[in-house]
This record gives structure tokens, sequence and C-alpha cells, in this order.
């Protein structure tokens, strides 16, 4: 969930600066509509200690209105906070219509602090529940929640402390649980999962954030921040009916320059390193080995009831084809399917978008392989519009809803993004044109694919960060090297059947 | 929860006869409107066993055009939906955009028995959440869910299944397995409660129908149904535009008979007996006892920083004033406060409406009295419009989860209904007019309110079938006669305090 908010994404001192005015006027101009419309906000901060929570707070009451803001942090809770429900000093602190409340970690300190280091049963999630019918409740009564989650690597937060540490002025500011707490980084880590994937609804998503350069974790909590009002209370970039048209522009008008400039920082699929070819003779000798591993493997798991569920996505032209019969090959043909996913039928129209995955599910012991999948939904229905924006993004949650439900059920289940570059796709598509028995293979829909590279690039980039969990992570594949590709999925497969079947 | 379908509700076999026809019209023309709207409706029966599901549900088939209509019965799982996740048969069964898929029991039925028979964890309701998760799915993807639950107290249950076996042709439908389970009727009602509490949405609330009578039932199920797709698909009650204006009904075009009839059925304040006049010397010895409890109880509370809040309504005149003076005569004023209720100030306006009475909570050790409450959401709001349709019925699980805060942090929490039937309210408002030093307390509000007397007698009705639960009950004070009325709340009050606080 958080490997998409460690890529070094940075904005540059002049770039970040000739930003600033465009982007004051947009946020007063939104504080203005949230007056008049009368739409409170609720803007929720969270995240690793020193990711920069409350500089960027600071920030925000530099650029925006601050008579209209208010600010809450919390420490454990006072005598007569303690006496009332734990709900009762956030209730307190909510904003009136028309204004924005800032809350700092607020009701998400609690159940992060129970999950990460006070060993919470993890079959009870009432406090969560509470959480989401508490922002469920607010979000009927007309708030626009905005939940926003900084970010920072492991190394990134100790290198963070450090700079703190050295400054004079600043020492103070990193106190010994801190440093404490730096130790049980992964152990934050996963209970923020489990806290982020939870409550994370369509109405109040979590947006996380990279928090490590401060211009860019400014402009993209702007971003975010005026991307959610402005689709409750209207965006400015109407032109103004007083100037003539033509005339130029106001300078609150132009709402595309930071989206661009956000648009244009690294994805997560900008940074996969393509390794090395591997050797026809080497490729084949292990390819050999496992293929035989996995037959092991999947009788083991038929005797022992073990199901599995693989998942391909990936660009066209990515070799999720190959790969899957590589694996398939070895394997009883009574225990596998191949679920290829296209559009639907008109049955399965006629259904929620999930019901023709259910249905697929295999049977104890068995393997069911999607060449492509549910995440359809979020990849080439987002990108083509097939779904509304209320769909899709409803969906993330959906999906998670679904995979917990296998993973519950004990399912085995991977997702494999089979990543091509650019260039390589295009030299596999001119081959394809060339290559007499593989020319059915390419479609003027590749073509026009290939056209919204960044968009499906941006779509994939979304879907890992929402849906990659610890228990149903993405695998995201280099697959320049076709047989590098296939033996880093079959290695994947042999390990995870390894940890949950005996010998 | 259960006791206002526990009223006797029953319909005499010509008026039930009456209906048909046009019952028959609607459902029918219902049933077009989902397939032209392609609208899938997903009806659940739950209910306590005998109370008449499987014959409902033939009903229903005999009204409506059975190839629309599709029934699934469950079960214990099959070897192949075992190996599945829980979800997976139900998710099979889902009805196709414009049917009506008939669900009985379905997904409510392990978490109801694990809960009646299994001592379930209660922290833990991952299970429920599930459901709500699914459901709100559905809902967001066009499907209206319908849930009913049909009730019978125990003795009815009994009586039910002495019925049956008496009959040779029925004697099979009870089993050993029914029999059991009526020895363990509380505990199943219980859970039930909790089940119901829990699940019971705005998109997909519960219905609690009272089993007993098979003509009120059939006619109430069809009436709830046809309410959830009529609000959904449109009512068929515009004139035919075929026919020239003028022209007699063509039987559909009248919805309002059953909703008449059905409105004209008893509520539980219809049932409400008032006790004789308690003589003025025993009041008073009755009175000076309790006041004397309450002052020891409530000083122990203090002590042991037990928190209580208790809530008051009824209708105008009822007596609420005087009680909550005999009640805290008694008391310490340092140490409990009431809060009259009336319309909201500005500034609680700006905020969600329950943001009010979260600011009133008590400390520990204190009492809070509200002199009418967040119940006005679902009275005076709803009956005066004041809120939309979706506010209020949105409400009903606002104010369970709010109270449910409430009992968790150690609360003792009761909420008293002061009763006065329709002709002593007019006694006692004649006599204010006649009496100076009580004339203000009557105002043109109050004669306007009771002319909405059966309007504001159905809110309270729904009101308490909705948020009546083993932890905050309603207690229905008959209060026609104020003497015994006020020792009737005393006793109460002195019972909750003296269950929690130690000697």
């Amino acid at each position: 969930m958080f490997e998409t908010a460690e890529l070094g994404r940075k904005v540059g001192k002049s770039t970040y600066k000739s930003q600033i005015p465009a982007l004051r006027q947009r946020l007063v101009g939104a504080q203005q509509r949230l007056r008049r419309l009368e739409r409170p906000v609720i803007l929720v901060f969270g995240g690793v200690d020193g990711a920069g929570k409350t500089d960027t707070v600071s920030r925000l009451y530099e650029w925006m209105d601050p008579r209209w803001i208010l600010t809450h942090a919390y420490e454990a809770p006072l005598q007569h906070e303690a006496e009332r429900p734990r709900m009762w000093r956030y209730w307190r602190d909510l904003p009136p219509r028309g204004q924005i409340g800032v809350f700092l970690s607020a009701w998400y300190h609690r159940p992060l602090v129970a999950r990460a280091l006070e060993g919470h049963d993890p079959s009870s999630n009432d406090d969560l529940d509470e959480i989401v019918a508490f922002e469920r409740m607010l979000d009927a009564d007309g708030a626009i929640i905005v939940k926003i989650w900084l970010h920072l690597g492991r190394e990134q937060q100790r290198e963070r402390f450090d700079e703190l540490r050295a400054d004079p002025l600043q020492a103070w500011r990193v106190s010994e649980r801190d440093l404490a707490n730096l130790e049980r980084y992964d152990a934050f880590v996963d209970a923020a999962e489990e806290l982020l994937g939870r409550t994370s609804t369509a109405q109040a998503p979590w947006h996380i954030v990279e928090g490590a350069d401060a211009r860019y974790r400014e402009l993209e909590v702007a971003r975010i921040f005026l991307d959610a009002v402005e689709a409750n209370t209207g965006r400015p970039d109407e032109p103004d009916p007083a100037q003539p048209a033509g005339s130029p522009s106001n300078g609150t008008g132009d709402t595309s320059p930071l989206r661009d400039l956000i648009a244009g920082q690294p994805t997560i699929l900008s940074h996969i390193e393509m390794p090395e070819r591997l050797p026809g003779k080497e490729y084949r000798q292990q390819l050999a080995q496992l293929q035989s591993r996995i037959s092991l493997l999947q009788r083991r798991a038929f005797e022992q009831h073990v199901p599995m569920t693989l998942v391909f996505e990936g660009p066209d032209a990515a070799g999720k084809g190959g790969v899957i019969r590589r694996l398939t090959g070895p394997l009883d043909p009574r225990n596998y399917k191949v679920i290829p996913i296209a559009g639907p039928t008109d049955e399965e129209r006629a259904h929620q978008y999930l019901w023709r995955f259910w249905r697929h599910l295999p049977r104890s012991g068995r393997l069911a392989i999607f060449d492509r999948s549910w995440y359809g939904r979020v990849l080439v229905e987002r990108v083509e519009e097939f779904a509304t924006e209320d769909e899709w993004r409803r969906a993330y949650a959906e999906i998670n809803l679904f995979e917990r439900q296998l993973v519950d059920s004990e399912y085995v289940l991977l997702k494999f993004w089979m990543h091509v570059t650019e260039d390589e796709q295009l030299r596999r598509f001119e081959e394809r044109k060339a290559t007499p028995h593989k020319r059915w293979k390419l479609t003027d829909e590749d073509w026009r694919n290939r056209e919204k590279w960044d968009d499906y690039a941006r779509a994939a980039h979304d879907m890992i960060e929402r849906t990659s969990t610890r228990r149903s992570p993405w695998v995201i594949v280099p697959a320049n090297d076709k047989p590098s590709a296939r033996i880093a999925v079959l290695a994947r497969v042999c390990e995870a059947l390894e940890a949950r079947v005996a010998e």
C-alpha cells in the first residue's frame, strides 16, 4: 500500500514558486464557496511521525484565510475527556458549516497505537466501524471529508529525525518515544495498512502522500484538498462572464498546471528496473526446475485442500498469456482453470460487476488463473469511462472486501502486474504486425490503448496504492525480458505455495 | 425492539379479500416497472421459526408473476459450497436486473445462530460488517433491498407449533430442533436484536412484521414491498393519460386503502393500560421513600464515577416537567443538569444534529436529564417535515450508534415515553386554559400538534421499534395518573442505579 509513496517525488524550488499565486487564489476561492454553500470540511492528517503534518498545516494557514480554519491536535485524554465516550472530544471540535476543521491524527490515533503496539485482537474492529459510521454520518450531513496520510519510508524517517536533531531549534521535536517507535516501524506500517484499508470508503477515502520532499508534499496536499472541495462546490474554471471571451485568464481560471505537475511525477511503474536478459540455457534449466516444483506443490495443495487464485494484469503484449502457459504446462488439467476476461456477457452485465468473478472462484485444492480480472473496473473501465467516477472510486473498497473474503477463507491470492516499457511494447507490436502467425493478436484497440499509456499508468499506480495489502499483495514483474519474467512469476507462485502446504 | 410486533394486529377476512384485486394489480405493475427500469430486488425474510416465512412467500407467488421471482432457501453448506467463502453461494443466487430474488434467512442465518447458541464473542462483528458492506454494494449498484423480519411472541410461537403438530398434513414442519429452539427463545430474540440493530442501514433497513395473523402479515409484507419498490420505480397513482379525466379509477390508481388499513392497526401506544389512580397518601409515602433512595444512590454513583443519562419524551402535557422535578428534588444540584430541548440555536444548526446532544453529555458520576432529546429527529422533525425522509430514516441507525457509544462507555441510559391518552391530554389542556398560573404553558402549537395525534403515534411506534434495545430500552410510562407515573419513573431509575452501583 505504501510502496507508491516511496518513489522520491520532488518539486524544484522555481516550479514550486511559480505555482503559489494561482494556488492561493484557488484555495481562497474554495473557502469562499464553502462558506457560501455552508459546507464544512473535515481535513484529517495521519501518518508517520516526522512526515511533516505540522509543517503542512502551517503552510495551509499561510495560503488560506486562517479565520475559517480551526486545527485540533490531541494529547492523551484529559480527565474530563476520559470520562466521556472516546468520540466526545472530536464531536465537540467539529467545524460548523462553511468552515474547515483540521484534525491531526485525532480519531485514528488510538486504533493505530492499539494495533501497532498493544496486540489488538484482529477479529475485533468495532473501533474502526465506529469511525466509518461517524464519517458516513458527517458525509450524509454535507461535510466534505479529506483524509491525508503522510508517508515516509523507514530510511527516510530515520534521516528526517537525524536532520531535526542536528538543528538546535528543532531537536525538541524528536522525542524519545519517536526514536523508540522508529524501531517498531514495521509494526506501525502494518497497522496503518489495516487502518487505512478498513476506513477508506467512497465518501471518505484516504490519500497517501509521500512526505519526504516538503514542496511536493505541500502541493500534493493542496491539490487533493482542492479536488475534493471543488468537486463538491464547483470549480472556478468557467471563464469569468464579466470578461470578454479570449481575454487572458485571471489566474484562478486555469486549474491545470498544478494537476499537470503532479501528473508528471513518477508513478510506481516508472521505477521498475528491468533485469538483464536471462540467457536461453539458464532459462530452460530454471524453468524445468520450477515447473516440476509447481507440479509437486499443486498436487500437495490439492491433497491439502488449499485453493489458489492468481490474477494477471499489465499492458497489452506484456506476456501474460505466455507466462500462464508456462505455469499451467505441468499441471493436471482437472485441477486448474484459466479464465480470460473480456467484455461481460449479457447475463454478467445484468449483475453487480463482481458477480462474474465470484462465480469462477475455485474449489478447495484447485487453482484459478484470471487473465485480466476484477481490476478492469479501475483500469480499462476507468480510463475508457465505461464506469462512472463514482463507480470506479467505490470499487477499491469493494475489491478489498472481496479479496479479504478470499484470504479469510484460506485462499492463496497473488496479483501479478506484468510490466513492459512503452518502447518494448512498441517493438512487440511491430513484431506482431510483421509475423503472419501472430498478426491476429494485434488489434486496432491495442494501438488506441497505447495512446493512453499515461492514463493507464496513473490508473495502475492508484490501483496498487489502494489494493496492495500484505495479505494480498501486488507483485510487480519487470517483463521486458520474457524469460526472466516467467521465471520470476513461477518462483513467486512456488514460494507462496510452499508457505502454505506441508511436505 | 420486538414489543411493537406483539400487539395482536389482525385483518378480517372480508377486509382482506376486498384488498386483493387492487393489490395484485399494483404488484404486477411494480414487477413490470422493475423490468423496464432494470432494477433487481433483494427480498430477505428472516424471523422466528413458525412466523410464516414460507406461507408468505407462497402468497407472493400467487399474487405476482412467478416468472420473475426466484426463491432461495439454504441448508447447511454442501461440500462445494463450504469450500468457498461463506458469501459465495449467495452471490451466485443474486437476481439479475429486473427480477426479484427472495432469500430465506440466507446470510443472516449463521450470524444469528452464532450469537444465539454458540456464545459468539460480542466484540467481534466482522461477519455483520461483511453483510452491511455486501448490501451497500448491491444498493450502490441499483438493487432495491427489502428485509422483513417476521416476529412471534414466545407464547404465539408455542401456539403456532401446537397448531401445526395437531394437523397431520403439517406436523412434519415442526422439527425436534424447532422445539429445542423454543426453549432458547430469549437467546434467539436477544441475538436477533443485536443482528437487526447492527444491519439496519438507511439503504437496507429491517422491517419487523407481526407474524401471528396470516392476513395481516401478508398485507403488511405486500405494503412494505410495494412502498420500497414504488419509491424507487415510481408509483402508479398518476391518472392513466389514456382515460378521460374524472373517469372511474382503474383499480391500480388508488394506493391508499392498503396504507390506511395498516395505518389503522393498533400501535404500541394503543395498548397501554392505564393503572388505577394512586391515592394521595400512598403517593406521598412512596415518593418520599424513592426520593431518599435516589438521593443515596446518586451519591454512590457520584463516588463510583457512574454517569447517567435520562431521556423524557411523550405528548404535550404528559407530565414530563413534573416528573423531572420530583426526580431532581432530592439531588445535589452540582451533580445533575436538566437540558430542555427546543429549536436549535444558530450554532447548533451549523452542525450535524447530534452535535448539540454530544456537547451535553455528563461527566462521570453526573446525571443529565434531557427534557425532549435527539429523538426529536424522528418525532417532531419527521411529522412536521423539518427533516427530509432520508434524514429521519437515516437517523435511527445514527441514534443507535450514538447510544451504543454511551452504553459502551458505561453510561446508565434510560429512555422514558410518558404517555397520556388523547382524552386526558384534552382535559389537561382545558385545565391549563382555565388556570391563570398555568395558562402560559399552553400554546397554539400544542393545539396544532394535537391535530396530528395519529401521525405522532405512528412516529413513536416506529421509533420504539427501531431504537428500543436491551441495553438502552424505552420505558413506556402510563401517565394519565400523574402520581403513579412519577412513582413508576423514580422506581425505574432506582432499579437501574442499583444494578450498577455497589453498596
